[in-house]
């Protein structure tokens, strides 16, 4: 099941990953298998039966937002042993202070192995269980470390989402920015009848990780400590909030299209920002089309708003990555011009809305252009279902420096020229945060649109 | 560039690859790579820089359509030495009378060492080889074996395209029926000016596999031998025609959208089967909507005909596999639970006509139908853009059995029933042929349909 | 226990390895597995369970005689389909004629997939088979070939010993002039009691790889065929004698010293080697030593027989892979540093008479004695326990070229010169002689001594 | 040259190894290699290019004395970020104390990522430069740790032998007990003059593992701490001497016979100690032979003494692993009977002393005495150059509970009747620590006979 979850997760990087099992109930051994590549050549049927029964905790596939790529340490969870036992550490997210606690967590006389997020987390947690120990006198129970977990929260900012395993239960933990979403599930067999309490619980960056039979439970709240047993599950802490901020980037490009977060799917609210678009910014063409597939919704959104027929114009080679996750410059050139091969008959003297739902550098955007025209295009309108991105994150999505953003350093009017496009929109930030508040069901509000304004959820200053 | 080629075109089985180049010019050494697995593993930088300048040929994709699976010499090409130097052989097809060849050929006494169809074509070759040889007193140009393939294509029957190397030149071969797809591509530099001869030829079963920068030369005619060389191509010799009988598979599912036969792209060809299925096939619902993606294009086509408007309701997760191409039921079926999410915003009491391009077994459908009733699904009508699948295919498409294919055992209702789906139709046999020859500019039409109707082109009886 | 046997002819080489087993008893299906690298590398639990109650065959773990490096395929045995069923062929030795024979069976209509002996033989089978078919109207018992393998014995010359599996029965076979050695075993069980008949046959180039509880049972005579069923084992047929011509080079170097040819052991003829070489070439000094360890035996002998003190002077490294079988130059050098420390205290002053079984280049000697001066000793007298190898071998020891030879191109003085040593004397051609007549038990004596003479048992001429 | 020396030392054990290498002079980059198997397997000539005028230290290739086997972060060296640089630690030996010490250590705040010595010892380093940082105010030379590693020397016990890497220097260091050994050496081009300084030097567990060109420097005191700068080499700290307790067991068995402890070559000690056996424990008999390899010294010795000629029984395939060190019970008695075979010319009728350098199990010695006897020898015994092992090692030899230890179980006679010999004898521990003291140039003698006689150098409780 767990393995189920890392496959369903894979858009999120396919470096490596990791697990960490239980093995036996009584034991405090841990039983780890990580490996580089795909999850399907990580683990095989041996390695999922030895898990039957056991509490388990998987690492996010990440491409390496941060720290020494390819050692094999670094592949999450991180699992240490403490003065309290056996922990195991996942982390999404990126610590904006990381270097500043990697600073002082090393001069209070850790040495650290990697430079990972989640081991300087594991540290952090590690010292505050011997600090509570000198206190306390042992008489806690042995798997609770609910107290180190809530100070750990306190002392390492945004923005993280953590699940954390002892050897008899496992915290799912949200940083009190809300920035990184994580989302509960409860698992229900085969003939679930009402009333029935669940078989187990799944906890996971994005719902549609969760594996069949599973019914949705709850986000985690911003701030909020959730403590899962064999016994059940409940909040054991929240943080005092700060203003919520939920990457809005979630919603136009990170996330899975068929995941919820508060409340609305994801996939509705990208139909929601093609409306938008077509409405702020339309023009006459003969299809609208899509560079496939993560802009599919939101071209979809455009057509049924403009009233321009959808067709797709590009057919997209599944089995070459995904550019945006390629390791470096030359690798993602290639793997472009590999990637996609042009519907011609759609192409041949057409007027082409093209929608895509971000640019980062452009140069992906900037080929697809050209084999367009090449293919006989009339023109070529390109409109972008985001406002542009023109600032970097420190916060777990991957774009690097503002040095590289194209709409940092040109105008529309010049982005337009760049990509050999008849003309370039995009979405207004007011459009996109109606698209994402029409169908939001969360009491708590707020998103983090660092990216494209600038204002950071706390002050990034190094 | 070869490597590109094979890349592009594994939609058609991604088990294993090889490639032969010569090395040096004026040597009779071919350098030899084969491997398990996806092409991006098997090849290298070094093995790919190798290569520059010469003549290379690569084994097409295939999942296993008879042999010992495994073995990795029955890897394509496959390399034979001969009285008259080395020969690669690549095949795409099945030959339909295969074990009465290699009875033949085993009585002749040649050993095989495999039982895949290149060897035994192979050794055909070779045993043509030897007996010209002793009529010709060795006077033919050294690398030139157009007399013997033609002595070989008019024993072997059908089906197969090839493409055999030796160690100056390549030949592409087409049977006389014309069942499977060959095409030739020119390739020309960056700065092509009018009148410029082509940098290199390419072949391949399919135009989406030509490399950026490729012209499209032509499709090899059925029955016809191309002989390509350093200084030029030729059509060296033509067979007898047969009943055309081209695999109107390819249209219906096996090729990529964006390759043409026949000079029509296939994409469009889906899309006028939608449009046809819509006449066909009406009812009255919220959303069409398809199986992601190879019946993409039909589902759009049904949408414009019908008027109702396309929605996604699944989310088709890509780092699965391909579930028709996986080597045994069960992993199919745990496939198909891992590759799909359902977009539950357009699903909720929806009715919805869902367009696939054919139901073989059944199982896969039967899993999504429920996924989508269990999300909330109103009704849930099946279109399918091909006529039932009641026979087994020979010739090259995997389809086991009668027992196993759910059209040849049940009527349409009992499939409807199976399905728990509210209503199932197919498109009729006229209307696919007229969708497949409404842009058909071939001079000699004509298609296989043995799959469904039981009409093969040949005697099949073993 | 086949995979016993392999390990324990791995001094014969470690480059590759491969095992064919019937799979149930009726059936004629082959179960094949090949590797490259150490036995242990290649087979695992899973590989040698299924093949219990099973006919198999395991190839002789060569290094590259002849042939395509590296490629799969050609990893022995080698298997074919033939018109009477499948064959496997597992073959030791090297065919003189095999460029004439390659080419004869090339004219005759076969393609040959690989450069190996095995196949060729195979392929010769085959043709062997599909022509008595035709005369016999397939009246013979199944996996009966004793009638084709006896036509191929006479076709192929020399040297071989083969292998051949069909699915009921297994064929020892050694070529006429018994140049390669081949012996078959009985094994018993725990509990043998007189009289009772073996649970199975074993046949192996050599006896240390009979497995515990073997009983030897015969030597494959030259020229013989011996059949091995379930029920029992005859000798089938026997060709005319030629002058037998056994390598006297498995004596001195190649095979293990625990092995038995002829009725006595290794370790006792290059023993008797010692003693005639310190009759023949006693020189005054403080200790005899050896390079580990294929000379050890000599040097006891020539200790016993000078009456001076053996003693060891070079620590050898075990995990450094033996000199003689590196693939190429360079690892060869690399390969002599590493693997040998001075044992310094038994060196130092010391007047040394090293004792090695063969010069082929001098290049490792030349270090080694290097590094004993360096030590400190104060002279150093080789000893080369068999005559100087000036001759290549075109039978199976990979003595490439006259050029490489050293005693081909220098004289004794040279030769010492060269070396840096002292002194340096050779056994006679008749000591060498005498030490392996000494024990003889064969009733048909003969050696091919070709390599210290060059009078090759057939003419050689290409 | 750093690789070259882990090649020498697999005879430590061959599961893992690892090695890291400063990049680059100014910067504070770690690289860092690690892998399973021989040292041939993980180390490519790309990587060993790499660390071309590097400071590097490699990692003892152990067997698991102690952790979780098979986590790759296990293998040595361990590297760590503190707060005063990176430092990378490999140890040699095992911490008597080592759980008390984690737990310390686990308490005071800091997790542990592996169970092994090496991390543990690395985080006490890490602590301790945390802790003098603040004293100091960063004003101490940058990759200078000297005070941290003496305070570490006095808080850890033994035993111990320590390569730590700063970015700029490497620190020697072994315990105050001189429990493992450890030499310097100095590396010198091939035409070393009179005064030359040294091109590097070059810190190992023994001496065999010095490259071609090494001249030795000196061992490490017992206590000592010794800086190796590109400036040069000097002792820099000297813990009080406890009494010297140097590990009699490197003698005996596990040292290479080329290394030099104390001034005195391992295999002149080893022949001392068959000689002194022959005195003590003399048998008439008609040959005296060994198991191969590591027993060869002492039955030369014991020859020598007794008159009595020296010839081999056994031969050993170099091809099967050592079976001392294999990882479970079931692989080491396969070993044997793959390992051995037995030359029977020397055994038929043969009365045999047998000399072994120890008894762990007796389970190995058991199998080859009646291998022996069903081969013909008339009498077979054994004489065991090493007093009986009665008890563990907890200082680094893999010896794991009194249980298995037959000597700890059986008397002589009990002993000598479950090998099924006709005699054996041990040497006696006078008998020992004369042969190791014969030769002994070393200034601060004393060894360790823990396993002997259960006196151990500190109180072991645990």
């Amino acid at each position: 099941m767990a393995v189920d979850c890392l496959t369903a997760l894979q858009h999120r990087g396919t470096e490596s990953s990791g697990l960490v099992g239980t093995v036996g109930q009584p034991t405090n051994h841990f039983n780890i298998v990580k490996g580089h590549g795909l999850v399907r050549d990580v683990y095989n049927e041996e390695i999922i039966s030895n898990l039957k029964d056991s509490i388990a905790i998987v690492g996010h596939n990440r491409y390496s937002t941060a720290g020494m790529k390819g050692a094999i340490n670094c592949v999450q969870p991180f699992v240490l042993y403490t003065a309290r036992g056996n922990i195991a550490v996942a982390h999404n997210g990126e610590l904006v202070n990381a270097s500043r606690t990697r600073e002082k967590i090393m001069r209070s006389g850790v040495g650290l192995s990697t430079d990972t997020d989640s081991e300087l987390i594991g540290q952090f947690i590690s010292k505050t269980i011997a600090q509570n120990l000198k206190c306390q006198n042992d008489k806690k129970e042995l798997g609770n470390i609910t107290q180190e977990l809530a100070a750990t929260m306190s002392a390492i900012e945004l923005s993280y989402c953590l699940v954390v395993m002892t050897y008899d239960r496992i915290y799912a933990i949200r940083d009190p920015y809300g920035n990184r979403p994580l989302s509960i599930g409860c698992v229900y067999g085969a003939e679930k009848k009402e009333g029935d309490s669940p078989l187990a619980y799944v906890v996971a960056s994005e719902t549609c990780a969760f594996p069949t039979g599973t019914k949705f439970h709850c986000e985690v709240e911003a701030g909020e400590l959730v403590e899962i047993k064999r016994s059940g599950i409940r909040s054991v802490w929240q943080m005092m909030a700060k203003a919520k901020s939920f990457c809005i980037f979630e919603y136009v490009y990170f996330a899975r299209a068929d995941s919820y977060f508060e409340g609305q799917q994801v996939h509705s609210v990208r139909e929601e920002c093609g409306r938008i678009l077509a409405k702020e910014s339309y023009v006459e063409a003969d299809i609208v089309s899509t560079v496939p597939e993560s802009a599919m919704a939101a071209s979809l959104g455009y057509a049924q708003q403009s009233g321009i027929t959808y067709e797709p114009v590009l057919y997209r080679n599944a089995y070459v990555g995904r550019s945006f996750i390629q390791p470096n410059a030359e690798m993602r050139q290639n793997a472009v011009t590999r990637k996609f091969g042009v519907l011609r008959a759609n192409v041949v003297d057409k007027r082409i809305v093209l929608i895509d739902d971000s640019i980062v550098r452009g140069n992906t955007m900037r080929i697809i252009v050209k084999m367009l025209k090449d293919q006989g295009a009339k023109q070529v309108h390109l409109r972008i279902a985001s406002p542009p991105l023109k600032h970097p994150c420190y916060m777990g999505i991957n774009i690097a420096s503002k040095d590289e953003l194209i709409a940092a350093k040109l105008s529309e009017d010049e982005i337009c020229t760049f990509l050999g496009a008849d003309s370039v929109k995009y979405l207004t930030l007011e459009g996109l945060q109606r698209a994402v508040d029409a169908g939001n069901k969360s009491e708590n509000k707020g998103h983090c649109v660092a990216c494209l304004t600038g204002n950071y959820p706390v002050d990034i200053s190094f």
